[in-house]
């Protein structure tokens, strides 16, 4: 982004003022339409706000832009062109459309990593590039020449890397599958996104795990679903729920991430596997199963998948190369019955014409490499190695303020602040300190519970990380 | 996909038989789903009907499968597991989403290509081999170690390639922008997916050109879009009739590819275009411009956007690589008022986290080097070469058949049929011949229509194509 230069001979208001209007005159502020107040202009160019005030009054002194006390500051509407004209009210657009926007708590934490790059993020549920194989995939994709003809891709995926991962999975997973029934997707988002597009209609019921990732998607409620909480405890969800909602709701779908799940770090108990899936197959429920975080087990045995229990075809399962490789390669996959897969490649294809070749065709180097042992190996290492360095800050930093239950896989820690205490209060106080975490209310959990993505930020980071949220903690129940 | 091996001890109904008891077994095929028919088996394995039938009843004696006449071959539901399991209706989830699945038509030609790969493509709207930079893009991708991060995306996209963009823009398209306006997309199609699914809503009227690649993307009527038709002649829509569809129907959105539209080759008129905006402008209507095409002008002179024009911010522009350099990147572009982009990217993300990191290097890495300009030059000259192949071809073969309009850019021609003639009808037996078209119907246009896509076919296959073509269009109307 633009910043005014410091060095130059003009002054820091003039260059301001000259840049606004190069961006109003490009259309990226329309005739009418609302520019950023002072106080955040200021802040996204690193400026003080006086010199924003000139800039603007500057622009005003031009008619360029007008300001309203109470209604803020606007592009003027009669400056472009002699006759009136009528600019599209964008923002009865923006706000008009069907499908909803992201929570504000995400919203906000995405704008302040992004104005502020050296906050500590315990908010990113990401590998941090230490956890990455960037020099392996690199590697690769030097390797290997590139020949294909770059057309569309099969809507089902590209065809090696299926194949690669009928490998991957059988012996990572003990999943047996065919290429026929497996969908590439872009990472488990857009599985889900398909399932609840596709699948699912208006008005339908759906179970989902509280606290859950799932409640960070609007998705579901831009799908006209209406969801009901399967309530998790440290083995995962009691099947007996399941069926009471079946009962009461007819829940048409059931959405469970077993292993290591996102938020809680719970793991589902064997046995209850076993009632999930008898309870499953006797209602007939199909249960989505995401798996994105089995392969991080600390102690270096992952959990079985309940597809690979799953006689009967009720399991729709989920996975993923970002949480165990890199989330920028926008690598996930599906397996499901080949009707399914029809259905839902058929849909992608007109969402957005497919994936690129170019990062299906290095996962599947990847995958298909000697790489992906060592590699999870080291990533089940460092991980834990992160965690225990998180568990030992908090626990000298916050004695007696929190509790948690310490995490045997994935890349988070759920933690529970003792004191009353407010979310975005919390939240923004840590910004200021420096910090930013996942409020546990993006996951459908009450206020004063606090998710800690350890994976995301350097070792050296998680100790002072956890001093400056234990100060932002502070000074907030203070 | 799996093939019996005709030089196997085994005989190869067993193979078939064992194959599909595997896929079975790992629920491929649940419980109580259909099988495909004999014929559609045989045809997809390359074996005689006779072969599957006996594979089929090796099935039925194990107690696998079981057929009854009239509703085909469906898999064991009491097999699987000694107490009676319900598998979960999938039929009723696959039919019962909200998102509704491509045109038969589509999804009948893409058929059709996946299962014979010897069909001559006149059918698939992109480049071939000999027309993509493959060479270029595989030097590139050579050359720059990769080394960034591989983490998730910014929401609107790898911003170096934003950054290019802002100069290719301006150099190639007389659009002036900032990296802040523009949004980066799976290509053209999921600009249009994110703009009926985030800017409109359901019962909205909006109004696309006729015939208009739209018809094609049921994704207007799964946003619950009324679409209202502005016919197209050879300079492009009537100003005029946008005006009369507002009184009547209020519309809310202006689809509209001026240049070299997709299917009519249509070019807007400059005058048009004037009016265009100005009725715009007068209704306060925004204005969709899809420009895939405009760099392929055979002439070397690309008419200008409308955006160029655009002096108030009503236009939304559309842009992508895969028409001009290689469909396969999955690189596009959307130009819109900030408030548009940041609403947009903030829903892209709900539906799959955003693009891979990787192809977007690419495009931005392509666009920056010296190998954009020859290249274009190269593809204008051997798309005007394959276009008069084809329309040689077409009077060669079919004197006072059809007639058509000679395009002056873009990758398709669109032709219609002088004699009646059914689209499904002339479509079969085209495939029957080795040759495959695009229907007008799937454009929104009567029977008797067809676009010819010349760019993807190899030159030397044009002339046999259209014989082939030929002879299918004589049977279907004798």
């Amino acid at each position: 982004m633009w910043k005014p230069d410091r060095g130059s001979e003009q002054p820091l208001y003039q260059q301001i003022a000259d840049d606004l209007e190069r961006r109003i005159s490009y259309g990226e502020f329309p005739p009418g339409s609302l520019l950023p107040s002072e106080r955040k202009l200021a802040e996204q160019l690193g400026v003080n706000r006086s010199t924003v005030i000139l800039a603007y009054s500057e622009l005003r002194s031009l008619g360029i832009i007008e300001s309203q006390t109470g209604s803020g500051t606007r592009v003027s509407k009669f400056k472009w062109g002699m006759t009136p004209r009528h600019t599209p009210n964008w923002h009865r657009y923006v706000e008009g459309g069907s499908f909803l926007p992201n929570l504000t708590f995400l919203r906000r934490i995405r704008e302040a990593l992004q104005k502020d790059k050296s906050l500590i993020d315990f908010a990113s549920g990401e590998l941090g590039a230490d956890l990455s194989p960037v020099e392996e995939i690199n590697q690769l994709m030097l390797e290997n020449h590139y020949t294909e003809y770059l057309g569309y891709d099969n809507p089902q995926g590209f065809v090696p890397l299926r194949e690669a991962l009928v490998g991957f999975l059988s012996h990572y997973r003990n999943i047996q599958t065919t290429d026929s029934s497996i969908l590439i997707t872009s990472g488990s988002q857009q599985s889900l996104y398909l399932i609840t597009q596709c699948l699912l209609a208006p008005g339908d019921a759906v179970a989902i795990e509280d606290p859950s990732y799932c409640y960070s998607l609007p998705m579901f409620q831009s799908a006209g679903l209406r969801l009901f909480r399967l309530p998790v405890d440290n083995h995962g969800v009691k099947p007996e729920d399941i069926r009471a909602l079946y009962k009461k709701h007819r829940i048409k779908m059931l959405f469970i991430n077993p292993n290591f799940q996102n938020p809680s770090g719970a793991l589902l108990h064997p046995e209850r596997r076993r009632e999930l899936l008898e309870v499953a197959s006797e209602l007939g429920l199909p249960i989505v199963e995401d798996d994105p975080f089995s392969l991080t087990a600390y102690n270096g045995s992952p959990p079985p998948p309940l597809k690979s229990m799953d006689t009967i075809g009720s399991v729709l399962y989920i996975g993923s190369l970002s949480k165990i490789a890199a989330s920028g390669l926008r690598v996930g996959w599906m397996v499901a019955p080949h009707s399914v897969i029809d259905r839902l490649a058929d849909a992608r294809q007109q969402m957005d014409f497919g994936l690129s070749v170019i990062p299906q065709r290095v996962a599947a180097q990847f995958l298909k490499s000697a790489h992906v042992q060592p590699h999870l190996e080291r990533l089940r290492m460092n991980l834990q190695f992160k965690r225990d360095l998180l568990m030992e800050a908090l626990d000298r930093e916050l004695p007696g303020l929190i509790t948690y239950t310490a995490p045997q896989g994935g890349l988070h820690l759920w933690c529970r602040i003792i004191p009353e205490v407010q979310d975005n209060r919390l939240l923004e106080e840590a910004i200021r300190q420096g910090v930013i975490f996942a409020p546990g209310s993006v996951y459908g959990s009450d206020s004063g519970y606090v998710r800690f993505t350890f994976a995301r930020a350097r070792a050296e980071d998680i100790g002072p990380g956890i001093a400056k949220f234990a100060a932002a903690l502070r000074s907030t129940i203070r």
